[in-house]
């Protein structure tokens, strides 16, 4: 049965600083109707990533912003309600980019099907999607992990960090993790297989961090940005990689921070800083996620998810992604599988 | 005629911040004798280099630190007096880091024999050596520039700079040059044939620097580090390189310099960071070398020398390289060719 009207969130204002409940406004449409190729879909789980703050802001370098009004860009699974596309039948489960709504039309040419044997289907746009694939590629591509290195992540329980952490262990490597209050890093420890965790608000970091990485850093997977960088570099060894795979903590400043210029040890150890965005890899999407899969299956692979019920909770909830209290992959139920 | 006595400037103390006069002290010392496989070698030109500050401090993660009392380090263009190695005779002229001093020991099996057909002797240790091998292998290893990109270089008019912007001009680069001064700007742009050159003191070098990349910056190759960079970053264009080959303005700093974090435009334009020490290169010496003695045969590699007459007055030249005053590779001419 479908729904009488469609309940989206758009963008009513472009947010300066954090997101304030008035830049995000739930509004209600029409259910569209698909046309020739296209897919009628209701969203089931809905990805709430940091990406999308960049989204809401003007930078064109980045990908292009959301016009103001527009529904917000996400990832979703969701099943197909209607098809007019020869691939899909009603029933089945895509995962698209088909934005904080219940109802959208996806595309048939390029929705993917995801396939239920792999997992929950809450895992296509976590572990198995998006931030699964972000911090496979994002290590293996940009970190290229050797046996043995020194791996050091920030915000290492999060919905990617906490990937790319097992995946280094499955890489043979010392997995560091730097992650946010005692619940956190014993979870990074105890449950996930990192050989140490550290608290980012321990009194002397970059102490904390010489004492876990005896032999230096050689890879280290950025996810914070800011401050966090003076504790690191100093510590590169000669040959590092650092993955530069997201900044959450500038998404919603006004003006980049200042932090110590990173040039002397870049210089010193001929590091590799690279910036990592996973639109740019989608030719090793089905490789990737396979492994994943498989590692899933195999129990290398452990997953935590913080799940908020109802797509009007939506705009709260996304808040808990800057302020430390998300714990775990952060998914909207916005209706039943 | 060998003198009765080698002088030598040796590391009296270890500077902080700039060097001071009472740092290098000129000694006198016995001429060495050589050994078996050993050369006897006169110092003829001797080069000075940004990195021997950082040889001066205690940094072990760039080359060891030279010991107090140690002669300084420096490559130089000597002639062989005396060879008991069977693949030098007296009279060749080899190219060694044989140090601030009158006379040194060679090693025969690393000394290497200069081509005095390839140009003019100091070209050994200047176009033709580590400052234009630099220039070469860090642009093309790691700046890889395409036809048509834009290249900005720092210190555009140092020995390692105007190399770099010259070898992207053969490149088939759009070459902007940031120097200090309209003498040097006229220089690149009038000798040098780079596009354009911007005054580092500009009151506007964000806006100057965009208005000479209208399509954004492919390659930067940097030699000078500090605030520089805040103009640099923001006009990054897609997989755009960054040539970390030196940072200068951080050489007699005590404490890195605070920036404005370079993390998003890294993030977003997907740009790769590198640091570059031509010492990792050394297979790629003689390959590069050709290409430049080529180039500088056919008139395509123009080169300035700021020569200095007599050891004694390295130390205070030495202080040149920076603070702006010097204007074209900086050498010391020890002794007659």
């Amino acid at each position: 049965m479908i729904a009488n009207a469609n309940r989206q969130i758009v963008l009513a204002a472009r947010p300066v600083g954090p997101p304030r409940e008035t830049d995000l406004r739930l509004v209600e449409a029409p259910v569209p109707e698909p046309g020739d190729g296209e897919l009628l879909v209701r969203t089931i789980w809905l990805s709430l990533d940091p990406y999308m703050r960049l989204r809401m802001g003007t930078d064109l370098r980045y990908y292009p912003p959301i016009p103001l009004g527009d529904v917000i860009v996400g990832g979703a699974v969701s099943r197909v309600v209607e098809s007019r596309h020869p691939g899909f039948q009603p029933g089945d489960i895509v995962d698209d980019y088909t934005g904080w709504q219940d109802y959208a039309i996806a595309q048939g040419a390029s929705a993917r099907k995801v396939d239920p044997a792999l997992g929950p289907l809450s895992t296509a746009i976590g572990v198995l999607g998006m931030p699964g694939l972000t911090a496979y590629l994002g290590l293996v591509k940009v970190g290229r992990p050797a046996p043995g290195d020194t791996v050091v992540i920030s915000a290492a329980a999060g919905a990617v960090g906490a990937v790319a952490g097992q995946v280094a262990k499955v890489a043979g490597c010392r997995v560091v993790g730097i992650a946010g209050g005692a619940e956190k890093l014993r979870y990074l420890t105890q449950e996930l297989g990192f050989d140490e965790a550290i608290d980012r608000h321990a009194d002397d970091l970059p102490g904390a961090l010489a004492a876990a990485c005896p032999d230096g850093i050689d890879v280290y997977f950025e996810n914070v940005g800011g401050p966090i960088g003076d504790a690191i570099y100093p510590l590169l060894a000669h040959g590092a990689r650092v993955v530069i795979c997201g900044g959450i903590s500038h998404y919603n400043a006004t003006e980049p921070p200042k932090v110590a210029s990173h040039l002397a040890p870049i210089l010193f150890t001929e590091t590799e800083v690279k910036g990592f965005n996973i639109f740019s890899y989608g030719a090793h999407y089905e490789h990737a996620r396979m492994r994943l899969a498989r590692w899933l299956a195999d129990g290398r692979l452990a997953f935590k998810e913080d799940i908020v019920e109802g797509l009007e909770n939506a705009p709260l909830a996304f808040q808990r992604l800057f302020d430390g209290r998300n714990f775990g992959k952060l998914l909207v139920k916005v209706s039943d599988e």
